[in-house]
């Protein structure tokens, strides 16, 4: 395409942007004609890929971070001749592909969603990093399109600061600064210097250039292409709602359909029915030829003292030795997760992520759109950081590991920021997600392999404190079973616990067993989803469980017993032990104690109970 | 003090730091070396703190960042004569003041709970806003000292935005760039002028000086003091653990007692008792005096069609009139969740915090600690942003308002990246938070004050769509109460709704009705602290709860449910209706349908479990 067809196709993409937005009576048309002419030179002139495959390994990736512009997205599809203009107008219809932010579980060439700010940038990283360090001769280019706006939001500089480090020179971030944000101007209106200092400062290659100025975009491209050893931000000033009078430049109008749309598409010269061949990705050379063997997993004795971090670290060392696809991450906490084992063993696929969870979580994601099998570390309490990042992992149906260390106030001393006490909670409620916290070391190894097979984000709470091995090696551990730990006919109320409430609860048993009262005992490793039948059969046989957890009384453990009883059969009654106080610092053993959470506290419970008649 | 004299201080916090960490059997002394000489300097010659008046309103405000380094400040609170020499010793145990990360909870002098990294420079970003813009005659500096490792975390780019957008001179970060991490050396080691750039190009004044020379620290301090315009970052390099050859500048050594704490006390030159006379505060000339007189709240007519979002904007706006010390920040969505209303009522208790969730919230909880009462709010999917914030507010007791708007898939064709689907179940996870979910605007109003007498994090949800009134504007709606809607002696079931299910729920009840069913609906409007005796009494009443709420079916509603029998009593069946799928786009009612939670949702799951004759 030549310059007068550049900018042809520009209108077009604003045209089309506005009957998208017409037609659904909503949407965000002023955003999308702001980068229309950053999108048209993209389009035509440097994006290699190819619609009819989406998944070829040596395809661009283009990741529209300001999600919001998505009629622009759709134009473009409609433009490259993958959706026609019967869909492009179906935008923000029940049962439509084109939602009012793109998702990749409705669209093929949609890598992530987006829609929260400041993310696309974040997992645009995680996606070069893949090209660049693990799809060997794969030279891909990852282009992510901006807005100003979200150049506030944290992540992104997370993302900057990581990308430099990286030398990801395959990384083009296109900043569409428009000056306006939602609800008025953004901090640095047209001051494209004020961010060319911020890239410049963390290590990119900047370039400035009119954003309306097809030649200029070309020739900003060009150089961001041929730029060595750094990321590139192409800063373009440019106009919110380009093109028409009515809006242009104008505040008060984010996130509406034009006033007039006939009147728009007319001053924008009309429709246009362009068709832009998109160049064809670059033959596949070789790609990582991903090696999946035999997993010989770590296995202990039972008896051995091991804390199930240590497990985490040595059975995911043995799965990156087995399965070449299994990569790891950790946020500068390695030495205390233990993903240390596996950075030393598989140093090509390990990353250190320094202390960034969102970007941590943001780079997990990105690398498993290519295909990678990624186990993210920290502690349980940080990752709530990346709360966000999570939440959209699971809009986008992306396979990511989580694991969060130094669960609950079993870590002792290090007092209440440290311990991880909301994190089951925020697990559970994220849509398809798997929830998984074991209390042995054996037990632990085989969670890890067997998250690998699943889908949506998946989450593994480890203990920092070392507990004596109660599995053989062997033994099975589905995803959504449980294991019942001690079980009688005599039984007068069932113990649930999971991870270091576990022994807690088989040392309760025992003092309870020796004064005449048996109970069932449940180890209740996944946590979600939840082992029915067993909860319910306890419930049938004693009537009554107590449920013992080193997590907040919310959205834990007890919730998901629950989740066993919710269609209206009768339920058993239910006693909830869980970490009702703010702890301080005290030993493991103490903080236990005080948060009512240990073998004493489970002993004398049952006992009121039985002393109330509650229990059978 | 004299230079000699302060190179003699610092030697005896490291002495204190050693002492205590090794008394302990844990904790970071190393960190707490590096940074010493850096708090000699501060305390003894430029901070202006009465220890004994903590709340004095001129007092300087210092917040350690690197929590981990608390050995360093109690050492520092022991050579103010704050604390003594047996209390240092009594760091990390069971019942001390002295905690493992510095909590305000405990510590009268401790601004802010640290040790979830990244966030003590947000925080103070907020105090120094307090001290600027409100209150007014306070010319209170605040310092934080931070750690170089945590400024890998966006939120640290946040403030750093934040604070020289807002001109804040009142404001020093101290970092302290010892150049080692938890597991090994940062990204910049000890290139201070990596971190100079950074600070620069997002406005600061930077100052790069040798941070164990105490002569250099100290016209760095004054040079800080002396900036006008902008906040300054005075980077100081560092060697962690410095003067032990042991420990000193090595790797490994993180949050670890000294190997020989003995020798390296002897090798630091052995015990000192050197007593520092902290400057005194100037005399308090005049701070805020605060009005606060009635409130005369919105009212609403029955049936009028009112979204929540919007009584929330007027109501408080409504309050901010009636009470001065009220504050809003809202993240550039204000013309969402009608924050603007307050903003345009009172701009000078307005904090536009742009696209910055994390920062919003560090700088509501600044405020906080100065005595404001911050209102905050954002899109409830967006809060999840700050969740580890939240929780650290939480660990500080910090009094906060969080306000989540657009809750829930009704708000329609947006899509999934923009329903709070999961906010209830971490607020409610959220230590002593409070959780809110207002049904129609007089209830909202009423709740929006409320909300200004509790303790701790408090939540409220509001709704994007217009819901008729249905109660009138006198009604109270007490905190941890519910309002039984529709009631009959025949109820053969209960729904349990809130915010946009209530009406959802009163249709269902009309239209069971009419097909002779009876069923009681209440509006559980306090999700968190629930209300027990209502829901107990319709357990017996009607023998089963069915549960409807526009939220992920963990850590919800239904779970918040449970919650009123987890004490062994027998339990009424429980049914759950709520978010299970992943949404698309859709109109609201078609949302609420595909969700399954409209009032033909309702009306048909009871009908079933009438003619499963689950319910009597």
């Amino acid at each position: 395409m030549n310059s007068g067809e550049l900018v042809d196709l520009g209108q077009q993409l604003r045209v089309d942007s506005v009957r998208a937005a017409a037609a659904a009576g909503s949407g965000h048309p002023t955003s999308s004609m702001s980068a229309a002419d950053l999108m048209a030179v993209l389009l035509a002139r440097h994006l290699r890929y190819d619609f009819a495959r989406p998944a070829h390994p040596c395809n661009d990736r283009f990741i529209l971070s300001k999600g919001h512009a998505s009629p622009l997205l759709y134009a473009a599809y409609k433009a490259a001749g993958a959706i026609d203009d019967e869909e492009l107008l179906t935008f923000r219809e029940l049962g439509s592909r084109l939602e009012g932010h793109p998702t990749p579980r409705r669209l093929p060439w949609v890598e992530t969603a987006t829609g929260s700010l400041g993310q696309g940038l974040p997992v645009g990283v995680g996606v070069a990093l893949a090209g660049k360090r693990l799809d060997r001769g794969g030279d891909y280019r990852v282009w992510v399109l901006c807005g100003d706006s979200e150049l506030a939001e944290g992540s992104v500089w997370e993302a900057a600061e990581h990308a430099a480090y990286e030398h990801l020179d395959n990384l083009t971030a296109i900043v569409d600064v428009n000056r306006l944000g939602q609800r008025g101007p953004t901090r640095h209106g047209h001051d494209l210097d004020a961010y060319a200092r911020r890239f410049q400062a963390f290590g990119w290659h900047t370039i400035e250039v009119d954003g309306h100025d097809v030649d200029a975009v070309d020739r900003a491209y060009g150089e961001a292409l041929s730029t060595r050893g750094q990321p590139t931000a192409v800063l373009a000033r440019t106009l919110k709602g380009k093109g028409v009078a009515a809006v242009e430049d104008r505040e008060g109008l984010h996130g509406k359909p034009l006033p007039d749309a006939d009147e728009a598409v007319a001053e924008l010269g009309g429709p246009r029915d362009l068709r832009v061949e998109v160049h064809e990705p670059p033959a596949t050379r070789m790609l990582h030829a991903v090696r999946t063997g035999h997993v010989e997993l770590p296995r202990w004795d039972l008896g051995e003292e091991v804390a199930t971090r240590d497990a985490y670290g040595k059975a995911l060392a043995a799965l990156g030795s087995g399965r070449g696809d299994v990569v790891a991450l950790d946020g500068e906490v390695s030495d205390s997760t233990r993903a240390e084992f596996f950075a030393k063993e598989h140093p090509e696929r390990f990353f250190e992520c320094y202390i960034a969870e969102q970007q941590m979580v943001a780079a997990a994601v990105g690398l498993a759109t290519r295909g990678w099998v990624p186990y993210a570390s920290s502690f349980a309490a940080f990752l709530t950081r990346a709360h966000d990042f999570v939440r959209m992992a699971a809009v986008s149906g992306a396979g990511i590991n989580l694991v969060g260390s130094h669960a609950g106030v079993a870590i002792g001393q290090d007092g209440p920021s440290q311990m991880g006490l909301e994190d089951l909670a925020m697990f559970r409620a994220v849509h398809g997600s798997t929830v998984l916290y074991p209390c042995d070391a054996n037990q632990t190894a085989r969670l890890v392999s067997a998250m690998v097979g699943l889908d949506g984000v998946r989450y593994l709470r480890t203990s920092r404190g070392k507990n004596a091995v109660i599995y053989p090696p062997d033994e099975e551990f589905p995803v959504g079973g449980s294991k019942v730990l001690r079980s009688s006919a005599a039984d007068r109320l069932t113990v649930v616990a999971a991870g270091v409430t576990v022994p807690e609860a088989l040392a309760a048993a025992d003092a309870l067993d020796a004064r005449g009262i048996q109970v069932r005992v449940i180890d209740l490793y996944s946590v979600k989803p939840v082992d029915r039948a067993t909860l319910r059969q306890a419930a049938e046989d004693t009537g009554c469980l107590l449920t013992v957890e080193d997590h907040h009384e919310e959205g834990g453990l007890g919730d998901a017993v629950c989740d066993a009883f919710l269609d209206g059969r009768p339920m058993p009654r239910l006693v909830r032990l869980a970490v009702r106080t703010m702890p301080g610092s005290a030993s493991p053993a103490e903080q236990l104690h005080a948060a009512g959470i240990d073998a004493e506290s489970i002993t004398a419970s049952v006992e009121l109970l039985v002393e109330q008649a509650v229990v059978r």
